[in-house]
């Protein structure tokens, strides 16, 4: 049981453009990848990001952290795993994890919040198609 | 009286490769200019990061937060405002606060979390230079 | 003489964020510091490009070359050298040098040629402004 | 016959964190995505450049040139086509052409030229094992 629908796994390999000259991939990157994550999920859920925004909301960062354990390096493949919070109703706050994927070491874990934006770019209530979406996962995953 | 030394400030303009579709800058661009907060901070009280790893201490991000609460655009300065928290020995931390110069708007706040590591990429006590360091900003500016 | 009103010079301190593994500045971001420097060149000479989209014109890059002959190093303050090609009048060529400031070695030179779009994202002829400015540009150097 | 084994292609997909203000992606992007096609081919031809990193081989970008057709947008999946030319000895040249997945259009062309270098950051002739790989590559396309 559990919420297995709202946990989402996907990769990606670090490049050169990542690195830095610790030898590691720099620390902002972390970000892009969270995108990358969440990116990914929605899609797999059948609702891009690209979709919402064409529906006229917008989701700008409000929050993020970020734990970083071990450094990914040049050529890693890391494997992105995001996590939708069902909890949270006002803004939407995801979870993520990145693992090396040819050990399954834990590199770096944190999470998201997101606002609700209109296209005027104020600070809307979550509309009605989302916290459907969120409720529909939640009860596909009980 | 209070930590006057212990924090700087540093400006930056955003660029339009800073920015994103939503017309600001990307959130992980902020970690970018935390950085050159600190970087310039170190500069400005003697010790050039550089200094340090050329004493053989490196010192990776182990922790971020990051709260975005407006955004900044293309072509506006932000000022870069960062504090050393003086009570943090085993590893550092810096806070940071970006305004938008123009109006002294608040647009970030957040902090991270520098860890000590040798040359051989072990996680290491924070040195005598560094801790010497931090003792005598704070008595300068108590 | 000369066209020395249509070279402009500024700088920019390389960070740890704009270094590869290689332990010198990832190539990318010489496009970012060709950015720099014409933004600060266009507002040197009081035509700021953000003042240039107001007015309806942007000026996407059609073109962009790059020779690479010593690397910029982390904590560099590099000079980024700007100059304003004013033969070219279906497009505007910027030609670029990076130098590293502290023994003035050219590290970096390049061009970058910008096409004019109007706000509907379709190609346009140069507007009379931006021709007026390039005129007048020449005239005051010639 | 020509040179079908020269040629590779892979995939990307745009995320919000490549875009800025005009809605399209940042044009120093497509040297990261430049690298991506060089990497994927390199591993697709049994020789990772990490491999070539082992054996004490680096190869900094010497030079790039861009030309960029039409934009590519947010989420849409990008085609990275890599061509090695096989006539370069003393550097490495190779051939890069970006297109929507969507609809074949070509975005982006472009070359890198690639330049040997040895551990201690000389300048150095092409390896042995860099030559014979090409050089079967050729016959094996033949």
């Amino acid at each position: 049981m559990g919420f297995r629908m709202l946990t989402h796994q996907t990769t990606y390999r670090v490049i050169y453009g990542d690195t830095d000259k610790m030898g590691v991939a720099y620390h902002a990157n972390y970000l892009r990848w969270f995108e990358i994550g969440r990116s990914e999920m929605f899609r797999s859920l059948g609702l891009p990001y690209k979709t919402i925004e064409e529906k006229g909301i917008f989701m700008p960062i409000s929050e993020v952290y970020c734990k970083f354990l071990a450094p990914a390096r040049y050529d890693d493949v890391i494997v992105i795993e995001t996590t939708l919070d069902p909890g949270v109703k006002g803004s939407m706050k995801l979870d993520y994890r990145i693992l090396n994927q040819s050990n399954e070491q834990l590199l770096v874990h944190g999470y998201t919040r997101l606002a609700y934006m209109d296209a005027n770019g104020h600070v809307t209530r979550p509309p009605a198609f989302l916290l459907e979406f969120v409720d529909k996962l939640k009860n596909d995953s009980a």
